[in-house]
């Protein structure tokens, strides 16, 4: 951690900052500039994550050296992390697209939605029992039949399957029903839920908050790992920014930039930053171009009537069309699909 | 709803139109302008609320004419809703400052905190016993001995006071030792949470999260009114934007905002929205001016020490002084302290 | 344009709202809804663009029916408009890359960047004589005499080149060493700068401002066509968010959504949005797959030794290696290069 | 500067880092931490400003030490500066308003607000005759004929006059006709006006950007400064932020951070902020409590019929109610107005 004095700090306010840091610990090396004195701390930069230095008298500014995440850092682990769903490999050189209905609503549709999507290329299914709503008034998933659905159509498809977890409460019946469990973008800083996942031993998904900085992407995948499970799939899914021509924006550079940030696999769900099916294929594609590990598409049967996110779910197949044309791309940057 | 066609849309396209707005039971208007022919929906506009009208062959835009939020609109209730806790009454013409410290680290200090808090008047006390932290190596709050210190502190003062719910499972501990229940920023939009303190019958103060608009906070007021609840106090913390000179951009236009479209009352905490000491007293100066119906202040004896937040807590004499200097404003605009 | 009205207007505000809409020569519709009374304008709708309608009293809001730009939207001209610059045709099924310094520094260093890029593929040379830079103590440009370097460049290489207007000063000698004139992101909505290259007959590449929406840019475009140049080339170059991983994201759903709504060609600059050359290859590829037209790249000789964003500058060979992996991912989506 | 080596940075990397800086003229200061090693540069930190530093091998980040901005800094200048226009004060004690007509539409509309605003206490007068409209199609001001009667304003009522300059061909007309230039949020970038109002005799009203950071703000400032001109008042007025309830974000925290970096006076524009002028009554009186200089304040004497942003201006005597409020609050903070 760098210190740098304000250019009237008061040899009385250095020595109080002198004697905090080495009461906790740590040592001062302190170098006169021609224009600022500034002090590099060394030890344990962690140490001081607390304490509130920046508004200490004398104190203009403080710098981290270190970055707050290590178990998911690149520095942590070099090779990129694999994570094997029942022999579907998820940041290898395979992209894997997940595809299947917002809401799970009945067997029916289900069911042929996942049948679907498997015959054009899916490898695993999505679907939600328990959905985060805006309004009250809105449809709110079939909770526990539907995973019980969900669970069918893995036997019937044999694809693994991923679904929502929004409480505590609910881990058990997610645990026994899904191969990866989902945390929401509206969750990615719900710290207990992220500690309870933690604990587990299967993958999750976790999803960019949608004002979530990269940095507290990578923190609040850290709550997950210093847990002990260290199975995550990063989904970037559009931030809140002031465009609204559409729902959220895409940040596609989040990809590369995770990419070297971190070992975990990343990927990329474009039917929720957008939220209109039309724009999903031109940013599928954008998105296998600029690196990401897999894609999470809507796809239902019927979208007129779906009762969620019916405006941004591809048909069965228009979403068939998109799985070969994004084959294309995967193969024209060196990739397979 | 009003559903404008595009200006090439077909015969059959605005047949499939009419006929699925009829299938839900409502009723069509056609008006044919000179560029444009628009369609006004009829009846009871939830009904279309999940249908993907937008996206249909031939629809251009589609707009909502009622605001999504019913039982916390102006329109529901002309009066402003004044909230009482224990003789504190919220949302009238007496401004209230909730203050204390941002996590509980002992008894000795929250002892010490709410003793000076009350004498410089503040009316309730704020204190978190579960924290919820960016990092997992940081202070995670001292859990249920916390919550006691602060049934303690209480009973000693004889003050409300106010606390974190973050886990639908510590409903029944946090709600037998707070008066008013807080749900955090991060979790404004966690719905099992919001429709679980819907259903209690204690005050919640809900904070506005880093990325919701005002629109989305009102909705997830709503979540809470719609079970039962209509004990709701609104607050302000900053919103999250491209600036990085304060931690989050308290957003000061929201309370009028807020006053015209909604009978809650509507308070502001200017000390997590800035993450700076210094910044406290003007924007709590500007919060009153504004029209907030209070303030939420962190106060700690020893912020240099303390566990969590240290750099935006307000010393006790600091906070004496700030409170002559907010009653003084506070007169000023017809209100008193 | 529809007006809703407050469940509360009265006859008499009713009355003088419609008084004023007839006023100006429109006729009204009123429509009884169960739960608002809205009024539908019919008529020319610009005619009502500056009336404060929607503070009058009675009025809940209003709500535009027409898109604000006529001139550059898809409605005015289905057709993409293809503009070509002495042979080289951007618009069409052919991606063309923009390629050169950031700012031109000495005659050699631009002739050898000018050479390297035409090799590679790139067949516009792009070259900054006046340059737009946040600090007044940063190098600002060759001015002139990097205009004199640049149709030199021209000549020799027989690339047309782009550079970018600051000044309504500068329009004749910018005009006579260019072929295609740029209007900088902080300039997009210097409307007298958009005027006078609206009466110019040469292209003009017109960059989107740091926070302007899609429609604010295409508000831009629509100042230059009103004058009666219609060759405008929109530029995506990153929009300013929260994020600070990079320096602006890149919005690349921008793309679609512009070419849905307008007639224009649509490139995109990934070097200024991130400021890394490490990232430009990965957004390039990206951005063709989402459907740009075309690619403005920085490559400078002597990264380590630009005056100007060498942070983003591709080395020449990166920068060809780069051109053969676009040229891939061009013919994957069935375009050329 | 701080540098900050990657953990796997190669003997050769480095010593390529030290000449390079070397080179430049400037020391080099290395510790080796437990976890990284950093360099510190010591020397005069500007001749690294462009230097690519941080895209080197071997190099994790680059800090700077030092603010951009010298000579509007808190640091170059302890005092406040006052700017005298005509016997009035900006920055002192007293708190200035500057009222009148978004533009200038008629000689009798601009006198009667002249006159009505003077009464009530503001001191100066503001009226715009080259307006920057979104779009192409709405009223642009009267131009040269709107100055001269601004300039008949000002001798007729003795009030100093601010209006906006947009074009560097219009200084001599407006450094003739106004007392105060005004640099509007469009044109905050627009470095060549920027130099060339730097090189007046006049004060300069600088509106802060759409999506300026308070450091580009200040930098703006710099550029005129650095050519001569210190006489500059800041003004913020509202950034673009998710939230669309209101047109921008007014952001009151601005304000102490400017005062605090700063010695500049700071006024705050609520009209344009917020775009509705019922909350500019409550708006104004935040920031005058937050710590405004002044206030910037839209009257128009028939805002239902203005050519130009009639929705947010005051009616003269709403203007005149509000000034006897906003007194109240200034000397609740113990300052005049």
């Amino acid at each position: 951690m760098i210190i740098v004095l304000r250019p009237d700090a008061t040899k009385e306010q250095i020595d109080h900052l002198i004697e905090k840091i080495k009461d906790l610990g740590l040592s001062v090396h302190i170098s006169k500039g021609k224009e600022r004195t500034i002090m590099g701390v060394i030890g344990d930069e962690s140490l001081l994550e607390g304490a509130p230095l920046a508004v200490l008298p004398g104190v203009e500014n403080v710098m981290p050296i270190l970055k707050p995440y290590k178990l998911v850092s690149r520095e942590f682990r070099k090779e990129d992390t694999v994570i094997e769903v029942d022999g579907v490999k998820i940041g290898g050189k395979e992209i894997q697209v997940i595809a299947g209905p917002c809401s799970i609503e009945t067997r029916e549709l289900l069911f042929d939605a996942a049948k679907k999507v498997k015959r054009a290329g899916a490898r695993l299914l999505r679907g939600g029992a328990f959905k985060p709503r805006t309004s009250p008034y809105a449809f709110q998933g079939l909770g526990e039949e539907g995973l019980k659905y969900l669970a069918e159509a893995r036997k019937k498809t044999g694809m693994p399957v991923v679904t929502e977890l929004m409480d505590p409460r609910d881990i058990d019946i997610i645990y026994e029903n899904t191969d990866i469990i989902q945390i929401g973008a509206r969750n990615m800083q719900n710290f207990r839920l992220l500690t309870e996942v933690g604990k587990l031993d299967k993958p999750v998904l976790l999803k960019r908050g949608l004002s979530a900085t990269i940095k507290e992407f990578l923190m609040s995948a850290e709550y997950i790992a210093a847990e002990g499970n260290h199975k995550i799939i990063l989904c970037e899914r559009g931030i809140r920014t002031f465009e609204t021509a559409v729902r959220n924006t895409l940040d596609l550079s989040a990809v590369p930039v995770l990419k070297e940030e971190t070992h975990l696999p990343v990927i990329v769900d474009p039917s929720h930053a957008v939220g209109r099916w039309d724009l999903v294929a031109p940013l599928a594609k954008a998105a296998i171009a600029v690196g990401a590990d897999g894609l999470m598409i809507e796809v239902h049967s019927d979208p007129e009537n779906a009762l969620c996110d019916g405006a941004q779910s591809l048909k069965p197949d228009k979403f068939a069309s998109l799985m070969k044309e994004l084959k294309k791309v995967a193969e024209a940057i060196g990739r397979t699909m």
